[in-house]
């Protein structure tokens, strides 16, 4: 069972990431991949999707032609968990 | 230039078309899949995806884990037009 990320580890976290903010009125972190088209941007959510399958912890995300907008959080934490910082860096590293 | 579907056009084009609903407050319609989890449910995507880009109309959608809520709309006509209607049926008929 994975916890819910608080005080020192959840900020020392948050700071080692890459343009991902806090998401007003929930325990979630959320960034915006912006790309040149529709193929690049589903290339990208393929990519992701790998990923996530992978790690076995999946983001919720919007895709509007070039821009897809991820949402990270536990619901089996009810919030913000080292999943969700994983999968984010992952993203970063190995996606974006 | 594709126009936006409006009277007795939109009413049979909507009345053609299972599952689909009209979204409140814009000009767009919607549908719920949902599946036996994430793979199917990005499996559904990619079908999805390669239809949308042939046709050169794409969805905004959202994936949550097994579900994916697809909205369909004209930007360039401002509402709904005959393009989400052969869309919203191609994904019925090729991708559900």
């Amino acid at each position: 069972m994975v916890e819910k990320l608080s005080g020192e580890a959840r900020s020392a976290a948050l700071a080692g990431l890459d343009g991902w903010s806090e998401v007003t009125g929930r325990d979630a972190i959320q960034k915006r991949f912006t790309f040149a088209g529709f193929p690049e941007a589903f290339a990208f959510m393929t990519r992701v999707a790998l990923i996530a399958e992978r790690m076995d912890h999946h983001p919720e995300w919007t895709n509007v032609w070039n821009r897809v907008d991820v949402v990270l959080t536990t619901h089996s934490a009810k919030g913000l968990s080292r999943l969700d910082v994983e999968l984010a860096a992952a993203i970063d590293g190995g996606a974006g």
